[in-house]
């Protein structure tokens, strides 16, 4: 398949952020994950403190959190949300870290694209920091694994 | 008290934006890709046109597009870049949709984050607009494909 | 010395974000709207998909949106608020774009600003992605059409 | 003409930031202007400082200003571009504010669009500090008076 | 490998926006204020309007509205507040300006961090605007002067 | 009426982005430092890594390097450059953290307020993670010390 029928499928109706007025403000969360995938000795350097670019996790927990709170400037139908927590935890394991972010709020539509954009730009900076020593790391498994509060209840990755 | 102690507890290094000051303005290319991963109903509902809200592929365009020019707002050690150019490409075969970014300069240094930051917002940006009826939906294999331009010379993944 | 001569040589007043503390957070809708004049060849190069820089109407609705968001950020004592839903609508004839914008929110203040700039972004994108073949495009009579919800009452253009 | 055949011709290609890699980096300049109709009594409050918001003009500038360096973050397909001056004046006569602003650069590309945007956002913020007294403003007649340098040549309105 | 090594290398613990969900959304306000010193000479050209960059006062009390409303975008761990009024005063005596800003919120948090971060743009603007008559200037004594709402009661300095 | 009355009105001058087209790009250099002073105790906190927000320093670090980027975005009439370098270090003593931050570009104006507006983001986060037990600290001696390159010559603080 290429990308003209995609193109000419473009009868698809025209994109609007829809209306949450009616829902209600309550407490919900959402927590993502992602993995970046690398080197051995890369990982290596990170958790020995030796990329050039300096603190790898410290900087990429923080990025992960800033970006949460940019994520309606990022994806153009999301409603901005006041968050009331976002916590970003990084694990690291032979050839890959993984990365998990949590957040919540008490608003009247879900945070799983803040969650899942801070685990992407946490994810991007892990990238930026090492790709002067491993330009094939590659970031991969970016999911939702867990959603609660709000009309459509809770939901589990499986 | 010197800095000796915090730089210790600080064991990883400290971050900060290498200096690219020497380094000659010279023209730069950089192709990043993604896929998402989905049920082959959702694509079909993205190709009809009949996501509830709009058009999946042009919004998820424009999102890369504006997310590559935001690069150094949400990586926190990227340099400014004068982008040259930027095009996003999506294209939908059985149950994901290929994302492939080309970001160009004549700077610095590179663009590999700005190609990859481009196809990481058009991803979560399918993943909003689909998510009402597909939460399972999964990003992979975010990755630099091709760089050139620059000292380090030219990258093809392989 | 005292604030007075201060005050006395900025003769036009203080600007001030003004204080919405002891307003009800209530139900605010706004409805803007916007022309964008230009030659009739322009429009139906827009209309049959001919415009070098793509797909017009799609950017500019999506820009529109994006643009409601940053409010707070371009115009300077605007509040921030949560909007709950912005939507874009673009409808050509003849030698115009009228674009149509429609936002609400659950504050306590209106959105006629966010109205305002979506209808402004939208009508200036419309320009940027014409402007090879069109330098004389102009765009005209941004307005308020309709703004109901909080102390004021509702207003309705005549 | 309905909406519909806009949409059906959203075969109408795909949005990208073209390519200015191959073009000189020239001193370029853009003159755009936009005017504020109002009430006469409306200015009358303006121009001796009793809007309650604050001194009008002064925030319009500055607001006008800002705005222009957000061009690239507002307009989709905008460049990201060093500008080199930005100056906006505002002159008040009978019913209405004539706003013009004034930009350069030293770029590959034009800068008519943050020309466009610093009038826009200056209007924008005379409708918000004055909305108050005189819902019924509108802006008008925002256009590029003015564009030199680079290889299209010189452009002055007629 | 757990992630027992990684927290043992960031001894200093892992930044994390802090959870407020639990917290009422009640009235809160928050008093900061700053010092600008410069030569006498200096403040004479700022308060007879004859600096070159144009009026000082005017530019710095806008600078100050704004970054109270970037606030979250600009200090990593803050939470983004719906601010309710931001007020900058600014007070011109012998060699130094006080700059003084106010703001409130009816959310879960304080504002101290909006009301600190508006005295210090505000600050660095008249930094700004001034410096090519004297680069000696000193922004000194940015501190939280008051503070109430909130469970941790009223905080007033001494 | 003519332009007279408002300029008459606006007596401080207009604000205005200053034209650099007529300046060389030339490397360029700013070292700016500040002072956060804080009870001994604080300072005990945060060097043993004991905060509860979390690491103060590499926090603090990040977001003076993002606040740098961020300066034509916070500075009204701040030209926005393409930074070549920045680094941000923190020294605690006592009493206090010394902050400095060293910022480079190759463009056609200085990097002062982008070395100034680092510091003052990093003091402010530094004060954000550490309010909770110390709302006495205070912001000292924000100041240029040294900067280089461009026709004004080499300045060092005394």
């Amino acid at each position: 398949m290429t990308e003209q029928p995609l193109t000419h499928l473009n009868a698809a109706g025209h994109a609007h952020m829809v209306d949450v007025s009616g829902k209600d403000e309550t407490f919900r969360k959402a927590v993502a994950a992602a993995e970046v995938h690398m080197h051995p000795s890369t990982l290596d350097l990170i958790l020995s403190g030796s990329m050039p670019k300096g603190d790898v996790l410290a900087t990429a927990r923080i990025a992960g959190i800033m970006a949460s709170k940019k994520t309606a400037d990022i994806i153009p139908l999301c409603h901005p949300l006041r968050l009331t927590s976002v916590t970003v935890d990084l694990i690291g394991a032979d050839d890959k870290i993984e990365i998990i972010a949590t957040v919540t709020t008490r608003d009247a539509t879900g945070v799983e694209m803040e969650a899942l954009t801070a685990v992407s730009a946490a994810a991007l900076t892990i990238y930026d920091m090492c790709k002067a020593v491993d330009r094939g790391m590659r970031v991969d498994n970016i999911r939702l694994q867990h959603k609660s509060g709000g009309r459509s209840g809770e939901y589990n990755a499986k």
